[in-house]
Parts: C-alpha cells; structure tokens; sequence
C-alpha cells in the first residue's frame, strides 16, 4: 500500500494514520476534512503527511472514511465515485444498517467494506488521536460478502497488523446489539450528568464531593455531540428500545425502594454482580 | 497513638490500616470482624497485626468503624459503650444523618467523630485494601462541633498525614448532596448493567462487542450488595428524589427521539459537555 487516504482526520481517522504511518512506513498518508483547522493540525502533529482532496481519491490503495454517521451517508457514495477497481474503503460508523444501504446498489459497492471498530475515548480531534487504540479490540465487519474478496485481503492484513480481532455479523443486528453495549451507555452517562448539573446550578459544592465512581460513570458525557446525534438518529428505534427497557429497570427499583423491600434491592444488586466476570474480558 | 482498632477489615477499613501501619510503624493495628475468615486473610496479608474483641477496645487510642452502614448504627453504640474517655472512634459510611441521630444521645457522644471519604473502589473484602487509598481524596465530617475537641485532632492529624482534603457539613445537606454524585451513579450502573445482561440472556454475542466505554460505565454495577442496599435504605428519600430527576431526563431524552428533533438531542448533550471541566477536578 502507497497512498492511503484518511477522511476525517479526528479520533478515530488520526489513530489508524498514526498506526499506519508505523505499519508501513513507505507510504503517503493524506488527510480530507471539511475542517482547516484539523487538517492543518493534524500535519503539524505528524498524524497525516499531507493535505488532499476528492479528486485525488484515484490514486489511493486505502481509504478511511472516519466522519459522523450523517456525513458518512452523504460522502462514501462520493468517495466510492472516485476511486479505481483496485482501492478498498472502509468507514468506521457506528450504526451499520443506513450505511450498507446508502451505497447497497452503488457500482463500486464491492470496493467497500463495512466496519465498525469498538475502539475509542471520550475525546475527539486530531488531537486525540493516539497510537495502538485498536490493539487488542473487536472490529466489526458487516455483509462481508459484499466486498470483493481480494479488497477484503487487504484491510484483513491492516486490522491483523493492527492486533485486532474479527467479528463477522449482518447489519441489523449490529445496530440492534451495539445499541445495548454502546449507545445505551452513552444516553446514561449523560443524563446522569445532566442530572446532577441541574441540580449543581443551585448547589456549587456538590462536585466537591463526587469520586472516582461518579467520574467512571459520567466519563462518556464528554463525548462529542457531532458524533452521537446523528448516530441515535440512525439507530433510533433500537436504542428507543435499550431506553424503554432501561427505564422500567430504573422504575422497578424506584419502586422496590419506595415499597421499603430492600432485600430485592439487594437482590436486584446482586443478580447483576456477575457483571464481574463479563467485564473481566473486556479491560 | 498506640493502639488503633479496625472493625471491618474490608475495602475501607483494610486501607486505612495498611496507610496506618506505614505512618506509624510503632503502633499495633487490632482487627474486628464478623468474618473469621476476613480477620485469617486480613491477618495474612498483613492488612492488620491481630483480631481483637470489643472487650479490647478499652485499650484503643482510635477506633474506625468501617461496616456497612446498618451494622454501624447496631455497633457503634456499642463501640462507645467499650471505649476509654481518650479514645477517638470515626466511622466511614457513605450516609450520615441515621449513623448521627444513633449516637445524638450517647454519653459518649463526644468520642464520635462522623466521616465519610469520598475513596474506595468496586472491589470488597481485605483482599481489595490498597495502599495510598485516601490520598488527595476529600473527606467529608459532619456534626465536628459534637466531637471533642482535643479528640477531633487526633483524627485530622490522621487524616492530614494520610492527605486528605476536608471539608465540613451537616449530616442533612451530607446525604442529600452525596446522592447525587454518587448513590444514583451506583443505581444507574446497575441498572445498565441489569439491562444488558437481560439481553444478554437470549443474545450470546453482545458483549463481545462491549468497550472500554460500557466497562466504565457500568463498573459500579461490581459493588457490593451488602454495602449498597443498606445505604439505599438509609437514605431512601433522597435516592428516590435523584431517581426521579434521572428518569425525567431519560424520559426527555428518550421523547425527544421520538419526536425525531435530534437538534434539540444534540443540545442537550452539548449542555452537558461542560461536565469535562468539573470532571478535571476530580480524576
């Protein structure tokens, strides 16, 4: 690979140009992003070589597609107009469906490869970017026999260099589960912190009192807007259902408390106390 | 001080020890637990050098009560009843005003002092105590005017060499603040938990696409049942005050997705962003 083009030069984008940049150290990594500033940051911070544009695709071997789900849908058709047979372009969004469908009947489609790597922090920017994300993570891939086997070839060999490990699964499902085991997550984090913001407005000292729980719990509502309204937008009635479901548990528990019968709280805690062992193959 | 007594090897108690051995390697640290096999593995780990009995405790120069807060309002009287004038005992629990209101009356009152750190980890047991636990942790004492105050000194002398920072309140404002920023982080981790693994039940696959984002948001859901339920209880009323706002704003979220205004859902994660700054604080 000589020429490999990443667009959206953020989080995401950034960290496979900087592992990409290592993994292969004779080739070109370009950047596209509708931002100045992040273009012009991400050179001077060394994750891309140079600057580029669309009609530049045509000599690219690889391409990232690493914007927001809502910019994904209008530009990888685009993208997929510009390249040759012999490129293979991948996006990282996470939601699968409206994606795969966007480009379902395009004439390139097979030079498309739909992923989703589970890899990420609660920041975003060039800035952001940092070496070795993917290592050890789950990628998953969607509706793997659409692309041609031979562009498959090559983005297996990139995530295997990167030390990622493979999921296969069809769109639908991803966007059902990914709404349990992400989105959901984000949605509590946030209106966890809202939670305690209101309430903050007319008690300045309550901060003072929060630790390391609070902030483990909250952490994600850093996470950037840009990037997750557009993604429950696309996934919304899965992760309409991952918040009816999460709200009756929160209402159950309410109402144990209110009825006083603190063994089934108990109960309740401890039943999910498993998590332990769950968990124990995701850190 | 010479004689130092844990009730309750755990989590906190075992922390406190371990901290107390290194900046006072003369003294003597007696454990007291209803676990024979905690006092064992406490003992060999060397988190404490022996168990003792309450009928020991007319020796003690301090003692810290670290149990779960219903055991505390049964034992701490009973502490006081056992201890000498010069004794100074503190307990750690994450409620205030029940553990207050239980000794308001004690002859002995004045050898209390009232103390919750804002420290700790999802693990429990003697295992789970670590070393510089409390450090730059902030330390919350309540109803101070209540304590002597030539005892109140041995304390803050402990706690200013452990390096922690203090900060005073009434026990009311205590637990309606600390449900906040951290009873309601505890229920809604659970909860996340609880939802996902509902689903998990018939969907074997989920957590294989789980994250450090979801590990770190339903972390919590690792706590102890023995430890939360009893805080629960103790503090119903304003536990089920933060539910309420929790599950409004879920509520809001969740219709503002329906009525598909995903503008007004990006604000409101826009809104909350902020909580990076607080959070810079803490962490």
């Amino acid at each position: 690979m000589n020429n490999i083009f990443i667009i959206g030069v953020g989080l995401i984008g950034g960290s496979f140009a900087l592992d990409i940049k290592t993994l292969y150290p004779t080739c070109t990594v370009f950047g596209i992003d509708n931002s100045e500033k992040h273009i012009e940051e991400a050179i001077q911070l060394k994750v891309v070589d140079q600057s580029a544009n669309f009609e530049d695709l045509g000599k690219a071997d690889l391409v990232i597609v690493a914007i927001p789900v809502d910019a994904t849908l209008a530009v990888l058709p685009k993208v997929l107009d510009f390249v040759s047979d012999q490129t293979i372009v991948f996006d990282a969004g996470s939601t699968k469906e409206d994606i795969c469908d966007v480009v379902r009947t395009h004439p390139k489609r097979r030079n498309f490869l739909a992923v989703h790597p589970i890899a990420g922090t609660e920041h975003s920017g060039p800035k952001a970017a940092i070496r070795n994300l993917f290592k050890s993570k789950t990628n998953i891939i969607c509706e793997v026999e659409e692309t041609a086997f031979k562009l498959q070839e090559k983005a297996l060999k990139l995530f295997a260099d990167l030390g990622m490990r493979i999921r296969y699964m069809n769109p639908k499902a991803h966007d059902k589960h990914i709404a349990y085991v992400s989105h959901l997550s984000h949605i509590s984090a946030f209106m966890l912190g809202k939670t305690v913001i209101d309430k903050e407005q007319n008690e300045r000292d309550i901060f003072d009192m929060a630790g390391s729980g609070f902030a483990s719990t909250v952490r994600l509502a850093k996470s950037s807007p840009a990037m997750w309204a557009p993604i429950f937008k696309q996934n919304k009635s899965n992760v309409i259902e991952t918040l009816d479901e999460y709200i009756d548990n929160l209402k159950h528990f309410k109402q144990l408390m209110e009825d006083s019968d603190f063994q089934a709280v108990y109960d309740e805690m401890e039943k999910t106390n498993h998590i332990k062992d769950i968990l124990n193959g995701i850190q």
